[in-house]
């Protein structure tokens, strides 16, 4: 049995305590928070966010990318947000690996040549933050008015500090 | 106040109540799920997952783009992971423009010209499941036998159905 069919079970169980309602499909805080997709980060509950509360935005290493901006014009432009947080995390798997690296399993496990592909690892964890922060503010995409903070979330401990 | 330092105080009420433990940075599931930001979509309550059991991706419409792909070859080629679940939902935001009327407003309240862009927009949210499967299952990057589910969550009732 796929994991899927598990989630479904358990989706099904969910959606039984689940009290029917209609939220609008604009977030209530207008706020757009951009992380990892890591495991151990529940944005929600690490947060304090109820259902209808905020965009979560998530990919590897919660970095930002062309993807990440399509994501945050929609969230700002067409659904009212005018917040963004830009959320890394400790022991994050974008800091295992160099793109060289990277590219040299990738052809051997799986044939394929990634040669100059940039797979946005990282070092210094608030660096990350810090980077992603600048990208976001030298978008023309997203406005001057737009309040952005950074942070990193510590996956031991749950707990989250700013990153100035 | 912004929303991001009432964030940081319940985070610190979360973290009080945390117990430190160190998590394998690979997922136990060995799951990827790709889904949309949609604020009224709490993915691991939705499907049980607990800290720890799956990657979790998110971006407008939880649509597979190069970036999904980056994200998903390190979730799976790094990380481990060796099935994935694409869920997108009911009353999605992608659903509300197309592209030549999202462009224009872009132009009109931004002042940038983002003509040719795709943000991704569907009108089926059935087949933007089928349409992003398709894309997985096209990838040289994603191996053949990784296991890929859709699905579509309803916001309303929180109940998830299987899209074949």
């Amino acid at each position: 049995m796929s994991y899927f069919e598990k989630f479904l079970k358990t989706n099904q169980a969910y959606a039984d305590l689940h009290e029917d309602a209609h939220l609008p499909l604009h977030p209530k805080t207008r706020v757009a928070i951009v992380t990892c997709m890591d495991s151990r980060l529940h944005v929600a509950q690490a947060l304090g966010l109820a259902l209808g509360d905020a965009h979560i935005l998530r990919n590897a290493g919660g970095r930002v990318t062309e993807d990440t901006i399509r994501s945050l014009v929609i969230s700002e432009q067409q659904l009212g947000t005018r917040e963004i947080v830009v959320l890394h995390h400790t022991d994050c798997g974008a800091q295992t690996f160099t793109n060289e690296g990277f590219a040299q399993q990738l052809k051997e496990d799986l044939g394929v040549d990634v040669k100059g592909q940039d797979f946005l690892p990282f070092t210094d964890v608030e660096d990350s933050v810090r980077e992603d922060i600048a990208l976001l503010k030298a978008s023309p995409l997203i406005p001057d008015d737009i309040i952005i903070s950074g942070a990193v979330y510590d996956v031991d401990t749950g707990r989250m500090h700013q990153v100035d």
